[in-house]
C-alpha cells in the first residue's frame, strides 16, 4: 500500500512522455497498455457537460473491452466541438494502429483547462514513440503523467489469494486535487488488475467500489467535466473467472474498495492548500439518503470548512449546515463529537472545556467529526477538506 | 434611496445601545418600536435549525399584529435549549410591560455566534433605557447595532404617491454579509412603512417582494439558524387600505420590491471580503425551475467564485457548474457572455480577443454574467460575490 514500491501487474505495461501540452516541460502524456484487448469497465461523471474524451472512451467501452487508454493532462479538451472529438478520434487510431488493433479498443481520458483547443498534434506525435516505451514498471512515471495540481503522485496496491494457491494484485492509480467536493478539479481513476473475470463482473464490481468510496467524496451529482475512473484486467492469473458473491470475488470488491479508499484519502490530502482532512461521519438518521444528505450538506458547507482552517470548534456552523440539507431531524436531539470529543448534546453546548479539548483534536491533519442526527439506523461518511488561502491562490490564477 | 438621509417614518421611533455582548463595546442591542399595536408580517428561515428568537417570533406574528421588535448582535441565540426559549421570553416581557402591551405584541431577533448562551442580563438590564430612549430618527444607529461582520450599516428607502394626495414611505434597514450563498452569515431585514393596510395584505406583499428579492440570493433552502424579514405598517397616512391588485397596491409592493432589492445589493457587496459582485442572468430555460437551479448552480461554484476573484474569463468553470445542476440541456448550444463580451458560442470559446475584453469588464467591481442554455423562454437571476482570502480569514478566527 505504499507509494515507493509499486507492484507490477501481469498483462500491462505503462509509459509517460513530455509532449509539450504543459508550458514547463513536466509529464503530460500517459499510456496504460494491455498485452491484448482484455475486459474493461469504466464510471463516468454525471455532468452534463461531458469532455470529448468521456464522449468517445463512454461509447467505446460499452464493448468491455480494451487495450489501451491514453491519458493526457494540461488540456481537458471539453468544449471543444467536433474538432475536440475528431482530435480524440485520430489520436486514439493513431495508437490503435500501432498496436494492429481496432480504433475502439483504444480509450482516452484528459484534464486540464476547459475550453482551450487540444494540441493535438503534439500528441499526435508523441504517440508512437510512447507506444514503443511502454514498459511494465513505469507505474511512477505514469501516475506523474496525469497530474494537474496535485502536489504528488496517486498510486495504491493490494495482492490477496484467490483459488487454491494463486495470488492477485491490484493496482490503482488517480490524480485528483482540488475541492473535490462539491466542485472539484477532474478526479481520474485507473485499476489494473490480473485477476481473471469477465467485463460483465468487473463492471459491477468497479461500481460497487465506487459507490463506496470515490462518490462519498466527490460525485454525487457533482463532477467536472471529464471524470472517470477505467478498470482493466488482463486476467492473467490461471484460476476461475471471478463471478456472483462467492468469496473470491467479494474479496476482489474488498480490495478495490481498499485500493480506491486509499486513493480517495490522498486525494483529499491532496485538496488544493489543505491542511486538515476530517472524516465525516452521520449516524442516526432516518435514511441512508437522508444521511448522504446531510452528509454532503456540512462537508461542501464553506463556513464548516472554514471553521476546519482556523481550528475552532464553532460546532453551530455543522448545525446549521445539517438543518440546510432539507432532511427532517429534531435540533435538540443532535449530539455531534469533534474526534473523541462530545461538543454537542441534546442540540446544545457540552461546556468549554470540551471545546478547547476539540480544539487540541483539530490542530490534527486528519481527525474525525461524527454527528448524530437522532434516533434513527442510517448512517453515512463523507471524506473532506478544509478550504485554504491557497485553493484561492490557485484557482484565481490558475490559467494564468 | 441613499444612506446618508434617512426619512423618518411616521408611527415609528428607533432606539441602539451597547450593552455588553460585544466585547469591544460596539453597538449591539436595538429596538423598533411602534406607537401602538400595528399590521406585521414576517418571513422566517427555512433551516430546520431554528434560534430561539425565530421560534417565538414565529409563533406571535401569527397575530398580525406586533409593537415592538428587539434585535441583539454579537450572540446568534441559537442551539441554547430552553434557557435560550426562556431568554426570549423575559426580555421580550420587559419590553411589553414598558409599554403596557401583552406580551405577544413583542418580537425578537438575534445574529451573532451559535451555541453561546445568550448574556441574558445584560439585554434585560438594558431594555427599560432603550425604550425611553427611541425616537423616530435613530435610524442609523439602529441599522449600526445590528451589524456583525458588515462593514457598513444597510437602509434603503422610498417615497411615493398614493390615493389622490397622500405620499407614503417604505423605508428598510438590513444586516447581513458573510458568503450569502450558498451557506450565509444571518440575514436580517426590517420593512417599516406608514401606509395603510390589513396584515393579511402585507404578509402578501413581503413574501412576494422577498421571493423576488432576498430569496434570489440567499434562502432557496439555504438559510441561516436565524434569517428573518420583518414588516410593519403604521397605517398613519389616511387612505384606503391597500389591497388585492389595485393601482396602490402594485405601486406598494414594487417599492417593497425596490427597497429589498437595494438591501440585497448592498449585502452581496458587503460579503466578507468580496471585491466583485456579479449578477448572474440564466436565460433560454426550459423552465423557472430549471433556470434557478443553474444559476444556483453557477453563483455557489467555488470555482466560479475564485474565477471572479482571479479576472480571469475561465468560462469553462461556469459550463462545468451549470452542468452539475442536475438540469437537462445541450452544452452544445450554450452561450455565455462577460458584460456585453460573447466568450462563449455553441458550447465553445468565440477567441482569445473575446477572453482579453472579458477580463476588462472583470476588473469592474460590478458586472453581468448572463448564460443562456437554449432556445426555452424561462430565466431566473442571482446575485453573487467572489470569496476573497479575507473571508477565510474572517470566517477561520469569527470566534477567536
Amino acid at each position: 500500500m505504499s507509494d515507493s514500491q509499486h507492484p507490477t501487474v501481469p498483462g500491462f505495461k505503462f509509459a509517460a512522455t513530455a509532449c509539450g501540452i504543459k508550458a514547463n516541460g513536466q509529464l503530460d502524456l500517459g499510456l496504460i497498455l494491455a498485452d491484448e484487448p482484455v475486459s474493461t469497465a469504466a464510471v463516468f461523471t454525471r455532468n452534463r457537460v461531458k469532455a470529448a474524451p468521456v464522449q468517445l472512451s463512454q461509447q467505446r467501452v460499452e464493448r468491455g473491452r480494451a487495450q489501451a487508454i491514453v491519458v493526457n493532462s494540461g488540456n481537458a479538451n471539453a468544449c471543444t466541438g467536433r474538432k475536440g472529438l475528431q482530435d480524440v478520434k485520430v489520436i486514439t487510431s493513431i495508437i490503435a494502429d500501432e498496436l494492429g488493433v481496432a480504433d475502439d479498443m483504444v480509450l482516452m481520458a484528459s484534464t486540464g483547462v476547459i475550453g482551450d483547443p487540444l494540441p493535438s498534434e503534439k500528441i499526435e506525435e508523441a504517440c508512437p514513440a510512447l507506444v514503443a516505451a511502454a514498459t511494465p514498471d513505469q507505474i511512477d512515471g505514469f501516475a506523474r503523467s496525469i497530474m494537474t495540481t496535485d502536489r504528488w503522485p496517486k498510486v495504491s496496491s493490494i495482492k490477496f489469494p484467490i483459488g487454491h494457491d494463486k495470488e492477485v494484485t491490484v493496482l490503482g492509480i488517480a490524480k485528483g486535487a482540488g475541492m473535490i467536493h462539491p466542485d472539484m478539479a477532474t478526479t481520474l481513476g485507473f485499476i489494473l488488475t490480473d485477476a481473471p473475470m469477465h467485463s460483465s463482473f468487473l463492471k459491477r464490481a468497479l461500481s460497487t467500489a465506487v459507490d463506496r468510496t470515490f462518490n462519498q467524496l466527490t460525485v454525487d451529482g457533482c463532477t467536472s467535466t471529464n471524470d472517470c475512473v477505467f478498470a482493466m484486467s488482463s486476467s492473467k492469473v490461471d484460476a476461475e473467472p471471478l463471478r456472483g458473491s462467492d468469496r473470491d470475488a467479494r474479496r476482489f470488491i474488498d480490495a478495490l474498495v481498499d485500493v480506491l479508499g486509499e486513493l480517495g484519502k490522498r486525494i483529499v490530502q491532496d485538496g488544493e492548500g489543505a491542511q486538515h482532512v476530517v472524516e465525516l461521519e452521520v449516524v442516526g438518521a432516518p435514511s441512508e439518503d437522508a444521511a448522504r444528505k446531510v452528509g454532503q450538506a456540512i462537508a461542501s458547507s464553506l463556513l464548516v470548512k472554514a471553521m476546519v482552517l482556523g481550528r475552532d470548534p464553532n460546532w453551530g456552523r455543522i448545525l446549521a449546515a445539517a438543518g440546510n440539507a432539507g432532511v427532517a431531524f429534531d435540533p435538540t436531539k443532535v449530539e455531534v463529537k469533534i474526534g473523541k470529543v462530545l461538543v454537542v448534546k441534546k442540540g446544545m453546548r457540552v461546556g468549554r472545556d470540551a471545546e478547547e479539548d476539540a480544539r487540541r483534536v483539530m490542530g490534527d491533519s486528519h481527525y474525525r467529526i461524527a454527528v448524530k442526527l437522532g434516533p434513527g439506523k442510517a448512517k453515512s461518511s463523507y471524506l473532506f477538506c478544509d478550504i485554504g488561502e491557497d485553493y484561492l491562490r490557485l484557482n484565481a490564477a490558475y490559467r494564468s
